[in-house]
C-alpha cells in the first residue's frame, strides 16, 4: 500500500508540473447548436470560433494592464519620492520600477511595443498604442537626465537608462530598437532616431559573431549561440534595411540549430562542443519563427535570401503545427508531452501561423484550424485582471532538462504579453481576411481561399 | 495554492481526456500459480493467456447484443408503426432506425458482418451468421419496395435504400459489398449478385480518382485522400478480383500517406497542399492495414503486387507493434501517448497482426504476445450487455489535434463492433493454431513455430 | 458521469504505474538564497549541487545495508542450521540465502564488487571493500567443499556454488569474473585465479557466438542477442586483456542494437527475425554503455578500436541525455516519457556520463549538470535503510510493451546496487575533480574546465 501511495504522490507531482490553467473545463463547442449531438465531444479548452470583440477585449485587458504596471516617472531609489526637476540629476536617479519584470526598456517590452503596434494597424483603434506613445515620450523626455547622470556619476549598469545610453548586448539593443522603428513607420511618438542609430549599430556591428558573421554570445560559454537571438538580432536588421545581414542570420539560425529529423530547434548551441546533447525549449522555437516572419515582412521579394526563408519558415511550421497538444496549447519542451503547456512559446506559434496565413505563405485550408486552437488556448490564459497566465519566466541557455521542465510559470513574465497582443491582433485579421471563407462543418473549421468548392458529407 | 489547484485541475481533465476504460485492475496474471512472486508484477489490464470459451463468450455477447439492437422492419416514419404491405410503396416509409449509428446498410455494418462470417468460419459456430443472414434477406425483400418508392417520390439521400439503390461514394459501396461478396462465398444469405455488381461498379468506375488512379474524395475538399478508403476501396475490388487495381491503390496509400521515419500512416492528404502539416489517427491506421491484409488473403501469390503489398504491411506491422501502450491498445493519436486508448483502431490492429501470424507473414515468436495484450486490452472493452466501448465516433479528416484528441467515444460508434468480432476470432484461430507453440515461461508468453527450441533461464 | 468515473480510474491506473517514489517534493534548489526569487521554480527531486559528505552517508547506508542482508555461511537447507565442519560434504549443504535475489555468486553481484571497489578508489575509504572481502575469502574458503560436494552428489544447477564450479552462460561468469579481477588489480581479497581463468575462459571460449564472434544466447529462442551481454561479456574480456575480442563485441552489439535515429538500443535481436519489433528498455540501454565505459578504461589508447567505441559511447551518450526526464531519472522504456522512471538503469547512465567526463570522453559543459540531475533523482531512491527503491526485477528479452511496461520495481532487485555505488562514487569524484570548476550561476549549474571563462548576466 505504500508503494502504492508513493506512486500516486508521484503521480500528482507529475501533475503538479503540468502548468497552471485557467481552463475550467471539459468545454462543449458552442457553435454546435444540436445539445444531444453523440458525434460532439468536450474539450480542454474551448474549441469554437473565436469572436472578433472577444478578442479585441481580452486584447484591451491585457492593453489596460500593462498600462497600469508600467510607471513612467522617475523617482528617488532611497525614497520612492518622483523627481520632477530633471535640470540636475542625482545618483539616486532610477525608472520608477513595474511589477515583475516590466522595464520599460528591457527586449520583452519592444515586442510588447511591436505587438501594441501591429493591434491598433490592424483594428485601427488608437487606444492600443497609446502606451506605446507614452514610453516612448518618457524615453525621449528623460534620456538627457540619464546621460547625464552617468556623466556625472558613472553609473555604468547601474544607470536605469544603461540599455539605452550604452547598450551592450543584444538584449540591449535589438527588440526595443525594431520597435522604436515600426513607431516611426507608423508615426507613433516622439522622433528616436538618435536611439535607433545607437541600437543599430550594436546589432549590426557590435555584437560579438561566430567567423562566418552569425550573432553570438560569450554567454554562458564562449562562442554560445541561442535560438532567442534570432528575434535580439534579425528584425533590428531586417527593419533597418540590412536584408543580407538579417537574412544570413535567419539561415544561419537554422544551419546550427534546425534538427532536421524533428523540424524545430535546439535552444541553444556552442561552438566548443558543437555536438552536445539537445534541448528544445519552445520559447527559442518562437523566437526563431517570429524573427522569420518578421523578416518576410519587410525583405523585397526579389531578395535572393527570400525564397530560402520562407522555405525554412514553412518547414517550421509545420512541424510545429504537428506537435500541437491537444489542448492548443504547445509544451515547454516542445517535442515532449509530458511537460507544461507554456503561453509565450505558444502565443508566438499562434501569431506567426496566423500571419503566414494571412501573407499567403501557408495555406489557410492546412493551418487556419490550427491557429484558431492556438488562440482557444491562449485566449483562456488572459485573466480577468488583463495578466497572462501560464508563461516561463527568464530562461537561461542550460544544459539538462530537469532545469527546463521545472522552470516556474508567472504572470510578471513579461514574454509572453507581447505575443499575446501579437497572436490575438492576427487572429483578427484571420477572421476578417477577406480572402478566406470560414465555415463549421461536421464539427470542426474549414479555413479556406474563399470560393474554393467544398463538401462536408460525413464519413 | 490557486496555481496548485489549477495544476490538478488540469491534470485531471488530461485524465479525463485518456478515455474510457472498463478495467477496474490493477491485474495479477492468474497464469503465474505462484502468488508471492516479487518478480511478477500488476498490469492495468489482464497479462494472460486468452482463453477460447471466453474470447468466444465475448463474441457472442456483441453478436446477441447487434442482433436485438438492428430490426429488419420498414415503419413508417411519422407513425413509426411497421408497414407490413410492401405491394404499395408510401413516402413515409423507411428502414426502422437502429440505435446510435447502426444502420444495416452503412458501411460499419459491412464490417460486421465480415467479421460475424470470419467468427463463423472459424468457430464452426453458425449462429454467428445468423444476423447476417437477417439482414441480407431483408435487403433482398425490401429492396424492390424501396425501389418502387424512388421511382414515385424522388427521395433521393432521403430514401432508405439510396446506399443500395444509388451509390454515390465509397462509404456508400465499397464495405457492404465486399461484405456481401464474403456472404455470397460462404453461402450466406440469398443471392445479391445485382447488389454486388452495382457497388462493385461504384468503386471500380465511378468513384473520383487522382490521375495515377488513387481512389479520393473531394470531402472535405477537392482532391482529398483519405486512409479510411483503402478499406472503403481495396477489399472491394479485391474480392472482385481487381487485383491490379487494388495493389495500385494500396501502394498509392502508402506512397502518398506513408512516413517512412515513423513508419504509419497520416490519416488524409490533399493535393493541393500536399505538404500539410500530419495526423497519425490511429483509425485511418486500422483501415489502412485491415485493407492490405484483406487483399493478400486473395491475391494469388504470384501476383507482382504480392511482394509489396506484404512488405508495405510488414513495415507497418512493426512500427504499429512498437507503438502499442503498455495497457495494450494503442493511442487515438497512434504516436502520442498522452491521447486516450481507442478501440476501434486497437481491434484492427490486433486482427490484422493476429491474422498476419496465423498466414505465416509475419513471425509469432515476434508477435504473438503482441496480439495477445492487444486481445486482453479489448476484452476489458466488450461490457456485460455485449456492447463494445472506448470507440472514437466518426471523424473527418481534419486539419488539428485539438479536434483529433478531444473526438468523443460511444458505445453507439459501430466503427469498434466489425474489427472487434474479426479480432476476436482471429484470436480463436491463432490459440488453436496447430502451427504454433504457445509457452508461458519466465513471465511472459512465447509463441513460436511448433518445435522450435526455447531455453528460458531467467536472466 | 460513469464515463468520466471510468476514466478517472484509467488515469489513476497510469498513476499507479508510473513507479513507486521516495520523493515528497516540490522541492526549492536550497542554493538559491533568495527565497523569494520568482525566478526560481519547485522540482520534482532536489536540484542542486549534490555534496561529497551527503553521497558519503547514502553509500555507507547501501554498503552497510548489502553487507547486513549478505550472509557467508553454509547451512543445511532443511534445518537452516549452519555447517561449520567443511570436511565432509552433505548433499543438503547450500549457500545461507540472503534477502531477494542477492546470491553472493549472482551476476549482480558483480556489479556489486566493482562498485565498492571503486567507491574505495574514489574515496580511499576501505570499509566499501569490506564487504568484497569478505565475500570473496568465503569463496575460497568454502569452494573446495562445494566442489567435494559436486564430486559426491552431482547436484548440477542445484549446487549453490554451480555458477563458479560450472559455469555455463554469460550471467555466471562474466560479471562476477570482471569483479574479481578488480579485487585482484586492487589487492581486496585472496588469490581467486583459479576461479578468474574459469569464467573467464567460458566468456571467452565458451559462450555460443554468432557466425562473427558476437557474445549470444539460446535465449529465448536460438541466436538471440542481448543487450545485457555486453556487460556480461565486454568488462570481462577487456579486464582479461582480450582487446580485440572486446572491442569486436561492442562494436557488433551497436550493429545489430543501435537504433540511428533514436540514438539508443533496442534490447534484443534474434537472427531468425532480424525484423521484429524494438523495445528500446532502459536497463539494457545502461548495460551497454556501462561495458563500453568499461572497455576504454583498460583499452590501450592506440588499440585501433579505440576511437570507434568511444565515437559510440559518445553518440549514446548523447541521446540518453537528451532523453532524460524532467525528474533526473530516465524512464522504464527509454524513448517512452509515460512509463516509469526505473532506477538502476538510471544509475549507469549517471555513473557513465559522471565517468565520461572525468575522463575527459564527453566535456563537462554539456554534460556536468546531467550527471548532476541524475544523481539528485537517483539520492531520492536510496531509503534510511539504505535500501536502492524503484529498479526493474530481472527481465527477460521479451516482444510486447505490456510486459515491459509492468514489470514491478523491487528494494529486493539487487540491479540497482551495484549501478548506485557506481554511480555515487563517481559523482564524488566529478564534484572533486581538480580539472572541473562547478558554478551556480542564474539558476543552474555550469560545469566548465577549470580556467575558462563565463559570463552569466541572465537573458
Amino acid at each position: 500500500m505504500k508503494l502504492q501511495a508513493n506512486r500516486i504522490a508521484l503521480g500528482v507531482a507529475l501533475l503538479l508540473a503540468l502548468g497552471a490553467s485557467r481552463a475550467e473545463g471539459p468545454y462543449r463547442n458552442p457553435d454546435n447548436k444540436n445539445s444531444n449531438d453523440v458525434g460532439e465531444g468536450s474539450y480542454p479548452i474551448p474549441y469554437k470560433l473565436p469572436q472578433v470583440n472577444e478578442i479585441n477585449a481580452a486584447l484591451q485587458r491585457i492593453r489596460s494592464y500593462m498600462d497600469k504596471v508600467t510607471p513612467t516617472r522617475v523617482i528617488d531609489k532611497k525614497t520612492g519620492q518622483e523627481i520632477t526637476d530633471l535640470s540636475t540629476p542625482t545618483a539616486q536617479a532610477i525608472i520608477a520600477p513595474a511589477q515583475g519584470d516590466f522595464g520599460i526598456l528591457v527586449y520583452e517590452m519592444g515586442v510588447v511595443h511591436s505587438g501594441l503596434i501591429k493591434a491598433r494597424q490592424i483594428t485601427g483603434d488608437a487606444s492600443y498604442a497609446a502606451m506605446t506613445e507614452r514610453h516612448l515620450n518618457f524615453i525621449k523626455t528623460v534620456q538627457p537626465y540619464f546621460a547625464k547622470q552617468e556623466a556625472l556619476f558613472k553609473l555604468e549598469r547601474n544607470n536605469s537608462f544603461a540599455r539605452q545610453l550604452d547598450p551592450r548586448a543584444l538584449d540591449d539593443a535589438g527588440s526595443m530598437c525594431a520597435a522604436m522603428m515600426r513607431a516611426r513607420k507608423n508615426q507613433i511618438g516622439p522622433d528616436l532616431s538618435a536611439n535607433i542609430a545607437k541600437c543599430s549599430d550594436w546589432v549590426a556591428n557590435k555584437q560579438v559573431r561566430l567567423a562566418d558573421g552569425t550573432l553570438a554570445r560569450n554567454r554562458p560559454q564562449a562562442w554560445s549561440l541561442w535560438g532567442d537571438d534570432a528575434y535580439m538580432g534579425i528584425p533590428a536588421l531586417a527593419e533597418a534595411g540590412r536584408y543580407d545581414d538579417a537574412v544570413l542570420n535567419a539561415l544561419n539560425m537554422a544551419k546550427y540549430l534546425f534538427d532536421a529529423q524533428k523540424g524545430i530547434y535546439q535552444h541553444g548551441w556552442n561552438k566548443d562542443h558543437a555536438d552536445a546533447p539537445r534541448f528544445y525549449w519552445a520559447r527559442a522555437n518562437g523566437w526563431i519563427v517570429l524573427a522569420m516572419s518578421d523578416l518576410l515582412d519587410v525583405l523585397p521579394k526579389n531578395h535572393p535570401g527570400y525564397p530560402k526563408v520562407l522555405a525554412q519558415l514553412r518547414v517550421s511550421l509545420k512541424a510545429i503545427a504537428e506537435l500541437q497538444s491537444g489542448a492548443g496549447l504547445w509544451h515547454q519542451m516542445l517535442d515532449r508531452p509530458d511537460s507544461y503547456l507554456e503561453t509565450s512559446a505558444s502565443a508566438m506559434f499562434t501569431y506567426v501561423i496566423a500571419h503566414a496565413i494571412n501573407e499567403g505563405w501557408i495555406p489557410p485550408s492546412s493551418y487556419g484550424s490550427i491557429a484558431q486552437a492556438g488562440w482557444n488556448g491562449l485566449a483562456a490564459k488572459i485573466n480577468a485582471e488583463g495578466q497572462v497566465e501560464g508563461t516561463c519566466v527568464g530562461t537561461t541557455y542550460a544544459n539538462d532538462q530537469a532545469y527546463y521542465y521545472n522552470r516556474p510559470t508567472s504572470v510578471h513574465a513579461l514574454h509572453g504579453y507581447g505575443p499575446m497582443l501579437l497572436a490575438g491582433a492576427e487572429m483578427i485579421r484571420l477572421l476578417q481576411n477577406p480572402k478566406i471563407a470560414i465555415e463549421y462543418k461536421v464539427r470542426t473549421y474549414h479555413y479556406m481561399d474563399k470560393g474554393s468548392k467544398t463538401d462536408y458529407r460525413e464519413h
